[in-house]
């Protein structure tokens, strides 16, 4: 028996113990501060998420603040266990691949909420679009809501709520940032003067542009001839307004080049079919 | 033969030997330790989420958490074992890679399940949506009747129920928060006046925001010609209700204003065609 | 020549012979139990799967188990050759390098394998649905004949037999939890009285309703206008059942509700066409 | 220059080499005995696919054999030569990091191959469909007429011959188990007694039952109105035969529900416009 | 100053230093070896492509062979320089990871091209369709003209040249392979006997099938009513030639089929209306 | 407890702390020097950027260079902690397989920010497109506003700003390099002359030549008849223009060119239909 | 204070200091050695691109050149100092770990690069098609006027240029290797005698036959009855002219076959409609 604590007694292992008690020490000294190091730093940038707003209101930030802060607890508590039993000279390789695979399986798991995130900073950063400004992204259209570093909300006109992950924004289309082009196509009989249509058009738009002077940039304007189509020839008429004003131009003009149309007793016809016997 | 023992026979051998019995036992109160505080661990957590209900009924939970004590039980036997043959001295690189390519495979496999909770960690945490919303994702609308960590359950208007994974979840569109929109598109013959039917469809509209006056948010208003179609002008009517409460709105407005055009002499038109001989 | 024997002679190579042959010795016996414990488990989950019928009947079941015991039996082995040849003091990493290679292959190849056994377990677990129910998954829908951890059997109205791989499953719509809607549109003509119509149909709806008293939850009900078509006016009727009960009651409702219009003399209209000379 | 070879004449250095040959002698040994072992296995695996006839025929076999003969030599030839070059004391971390990426390159191309015969296998092993059955499959239809483990193949009625990869085929409709649905829609004249025109339609379908009363599961029922089109009432006669016995009898009842219907002057309505001027 | 030197003189370096000449001398010499074996190798498989003409037409393979050479020594060179700098003590592992990752990227773009090969090898293996054969491979049909291990062209009968990726081919259609269905709609009044219509067409196609005897595999025949169109009843005649030989015998029976139904004075009905005022 | 610090108050510990604390010095002034270098390039890659404005303007770019100063700064913090705590003798493995695992995720998620970079490098580089080309791009079609490292603006004839990210683009098509194709067909009778109907349209369309003269690249010619259509016979005429030039040319050649078959008494024809009674 | 230089004062630490001078040495001159090869080697490189023009203009090459210079140069700078790390005993896996996280992430994102390059090669290697080849590939059809490493340029007939980068090129359609078809269907009456129409279309497209033989390679043959429509009999004409030559030819054909038609009374119908009352 005395065998089994003979080793125990040599002043090598006795001298091995103390170096290695030392560097253990050192190891949990270390952790501590680090701890701190870290607590001090996610309540600084939570601090600053919280004034800037970024990942939401108040309550919820306080429980992503906990999570955090566990997580990198229980972090640095699995290094140190780590680091000791590597002192103790006892191979840690297997419990470095057990965590690795774990962790590479919640890696590929987390890669679109990295995505999400990387995206978001950028789009934040590059000032693409703003909180107000009318989008379409990701195949929604609308008002945006919130910015946030994982999700975009957008209502759209129907009062739907739409929440976009950001890594689900690609390209990105911008209505409020410069003119909006408002177009109308009119339909005349292929029986009718083209030109004389073209002029009867033009005035009534000009009319048109007095009135809306307020919101138009460029006063509406007869391209021409836009199709021969199977019974009918389209007439085009644009303008351009500011941004998101072209509806109600497009609407009035609807209105007042079919009512100058017929005033003038130009056609506008309806699908033709010529029978045969 | 004594050839054959004599090296187990030397003092090296035996200090080594015992030196190790050390570690190996310490490595072994180390396993039991921590098989406790995993168990421990795993407790409280399920007693959590059967409060919280996370994860579903009692009954799966239970199944759920002895499935998850035995996946840590044996990871630690499957450790201890690879610690202590390291401890021995047997090369155990080829065992960490044989566990590491199953793991990997594992891994890859059980990627949708970690996106699964790692999205659905984020939906109940964001509150894009509560049990009992009417939302729209992953291309299916409905009541929410459950949100699990794993999947969301959707029951829509025909009755039938849908699981959704919530990996499957990327945009969500929240009916429940805010107002909606009701509309209404009216066809008028060519012939007719716009301007008198404008009117005619407005007065009718005021009508019926005095009966829905209790879900009305902003009342339904003529926006004009929305479109110069083939035998037909068609004239939108929008109005804004509390959430949800559109659709009886945009029938009565249907049946009321079809009313008012037929009292009033208006034409609904039907499809023209123009025959030529 | 007694130069080559030399080092073979010296005490020093024959202690680290026999210290390793110890070693190997070791070895053996451990993987030796290790087979028997990997058979015994084998036996055991196989013996279960047989009574929960998880993988299918009793044949192929033995086919699997034989296919698991070679490779549990194999990889063991594969495993105790490296250990030995590492013992020996030869470098085994190019082995281990070319094992990981084709072990990455097929875990790559197996990937969905893995997915389809996973999903199974879950889908299984968390009673998304039953043998017997109908639900409608990957684009298939019918009543679910088999639940399997690699296959879900679904047999659909034509006959069909459908064979799904889990991984394929992700939203699940079932359809035999909850109530079932029937729903029948009518067109009526746009000369007709709305109001008095809605009342024909709604009267008509009721006698229907006492006929199917037993399979209806909510009695059918004309909801109203739902969409003003380019000839006909469409009213709405819908009833809710139990479950997979609405399809004889909408056959009923629509040989019903067309006799009652044709009874009050009111016009089911065909496509109209305003001709124009 | 005496100096140059003086290393080599140390005892220790030609102890080293003696010691080396020894082992470099063993490898060479295990080798050898591996090669005609993977010989052996590749033997009689190949003479249990001739056999089972599930990698095609006889002459493609031999081929196969020749090539996985060459690779597994070849590859014990990589090993031994890296093994020797470590026992040597190169450091062989280059030359296995090369193989690695190569391997890397292949095991990735090969991807598809490996999936396809894990397909391949369970396809086979869970007995989903055999040769001969009618299966749809990875958009294709037909008859199987090959199962193996990297291919089916599959002839369509048109005589066409699909060759599919396994890791094409996911989910797979058998319609050769169990019964066959059959389906015929008639149309009927809204003016028309649909009480009346459903026992016309039922009694003709009672008489082709008895004639086809061989292959019928279940006889033809008219079900009811299965839609109000716009010109006709719709309705549904089912039947069920023996597998892929329903299209003779969905023919036959074409036939004769129509002559039925001209006997009982229940008129087949055209498409019909109203005409408004 | 002679401090500097004074580690060089040392017996023990100098000893180090010859022993590892002599590494260095034999691992050229092995380079020198493996690059003679390499070349050897390379020439003999170019010489087989020339012959087999795997790879296209032989200047190209003077370019690839030139190619594969430098790839080879340039590779061998690296390995050297490698191996000599690890004999010298200096740690190449930054060396090794650097060429790893360049490796990586290679690889990964590299992956279609692998995949290109191994698919190609097995079509080739397989015997999936020869030069000449009429094939469907990736959306593409046509005469194959060329199959390679990376490309296989495919001409179609607009005489435009498809050249596809192997990787790009999976589901492949054979239409050489068996006999080839002639198909046949043809459309007869609603108010014609279809027995009769049926006896007419049936005469008809045995006259068509005496005078394409040669290339008829089954004759044709009449199936019967295949659908009650709208404004006709669809009768199918289908026949069975020999491959690619179909086209000429439909054009042939819709010639004679029309024909014979004029003669017969049944109706080949136009889309009807029914006009209601 | 003097056992406590004998081992520390040796001369080999002493020799081994202060040979260390030499290291960890140099270390440490090894990265005070490259955090300096690391500074002067960021600084000097900035004021580059600003120059060319490849990041957009001033603000941004600032906080992107406070951004990437912190990375650099806190990276060589982070490797020098490792470095230190190894030569201390600490394994640190576990440390960096836990920054691995985060890096892998990062690395993961920033791939398509990576792509953004290297696509947008060879898209300037490469001189595909300059602001104010008109280009088609990842689905959108517009005048490029900025061109970016990491995304290129386009703003479409309707005033929407677009912002694609670079990774998106993969097939440009550049309107602005060549000339532009005008295209007009031109519909005419079945029962008109086609050769005069010919030499009308093209002496027309001769005149229009002389008019856009300026513009004009090829004169527009009559190419034939280009589709026998149902009703009509389809007349093809093309001319070249500058770029972005083709639309007015258009345009006015479609009023033209109807003008002139009116003036000709050539019909340009309604949809015929042959009624049968 | 002496105890801190006495470890730097030893002898063997002298040595050691010596030794790895010269070992310092030799890899800076190794290095020089290394970057004086790697820049002739690009020099050489690019003197060779600018000759064949694979890499597009001087300019950019020069830009090029840069850029590949810089890139060689900070590489190796990099390994030196890890390798002089290395030997002064510093552990720089953390480095190289840090180096391989950002390397990964740079090589996931150049993926695409690598592809475009190697199938860049294979296509300018294997002859695909040519400068000036018609050809269609990634959807784009077109010209081609620039085949790089990197991108393919297409010229399309409306004059747009479409960049496209080599990895998106799969199937490639040459159109300019062989004959072409041109391809006319004939609609005629069903009242009309089929072999009559046969006979007169043949006759006319004989005599187009004569005016194109520069082009043609195989004369324009009736095929026969390709269609029997709902009101009309298709007959279809094909021919075969030299690459490129069939529009014309079919243009011609058309206007001829019409005129044929018209002049032997053979009416080409419009589309009937049976009106029933």
């Amino acid at each position: 028996m005395t065998q089994f604590f003979e080793p125990y007694m040599k002043p090598e292992f006795i001298s091995w113990l103390f170096l290695n008690l030392g560097k253990i020490i050192g190891i949990l000294i270390g952790a501590r501060i680090l701890i701190q190091l870290g607590r001090g730093m996610i309540e600084r940038l939570f601090a600053q998420s919280m004034r800037s707003r970024l990942f939401g209101e108040a309550k919820r930030l306080e429980t992503l603040k906990v999570l955090s802060l566990s997580i990198v607890t229980y972090g640095i508590y699995f290094m140190v266990i780590l680091m000791v039993l590597g002192v103790l000279g006892v191979n840690t390789a297997s419990i470095i691949a057990s965590a690795g695979i774990v962790g590479l399986a919640v890696g590929f798991g987390a890669q679109s909420l990295v995505k999400d995130v990387i995206t978001g900073f950028f789009m934040i950063f590059e000032n693409y679009f703003t909180v107000g400004d009318y989008i379409q992204a990701a195949g929604v259209g609308g008002i945006v809501e919130e910015m946030g570093l994982r999700t975009t909300t957008i209502r759209d006109w129907a009062g739907e709520l739409h929440i976009i992950p950001n890594s689900q924004i690609t390209i990105v289309t911008n209505f409020s940032r410069g003119k909006s082009r408002a177009l109308v196509d009119v339909r005349i009989s292929y029986k009718e003067d083209i030109d004389r249509a073209i002029e009867v058009l033009q005035k009534e738009a000009d009319q048109v542009a007095k009135e809306f002077k307020e919101t138009i940039v460029e006063a509406p304007r007869v391209l021409g001839v836009q199709d021969l189509g199977s019974s009918e020839v389209l007439i085009r008429v644009i303008a351009f307004t500011q941004a998101l004003e072209q509806w109600p131009l497009e609407r009035e003009l609807r209105k007042r080049l079919k009512g100058a149309l017929d005033q003038a007793g130009i056609e506008i016809p309806s699908p033709a079919a010529k029978v045969v016997y």
